[in-house]
């Protein structure tokens, strides 16, 4: 693993943990008011092609980072639902 | 271009555009309250980490569209910095 690829695992590790304060606070205080739901949905579908380019480029950051960031929004999506 | 690096550049133009009805809404209402600023700081850092991965890869999508994510994260952090 060169220093592009840690960099790039450093990048998925970060994205990937930069949802978790959201999800954290939006399940803590149930205020959903200021989340733009569109924006979710969006990057949920987003994210899911990411995951397939990531598989096209062999690129294991790109995977797993999409994939828990996925999950992160279909949480946020949900607790938007739930919480509205 | 294949399948795969037009479904990447979908990927591309999802995530980016995700990120704009979050910032029309909160430029509009001025309600950051829900919004976590570590998600965003956190966030912009990651994906200044996915830009330099993505000229390592020759990816051109990657590139372009942290680039825009980075833009659309700085904003979200200064409004929620303006509005708190």
């Amino acid at each position: 693993m060169n220093i592009f690829e840690i960099l790039g695992m450093l990048a998925a590790i970060i994205t990937t943990t930069a949802f978790l304060p959201q999800v954290y606070k939006t399940w803590k205080t149930k205020d959903t008011k200021a989340l733009s739901l569109t924006m979710y949905t969006a990057f949920f579908i987003g994210v899911t092609l990411w995951i397939i380019y990531g598989f096209y480029l062999n690129s294991l950051p790109m995977i797993i980072a999409n994939i828990i960031t996925a999950i992160s929004a279909l949480t946020l999506i949900g607790l938007k639902l739930k919480y509205k």
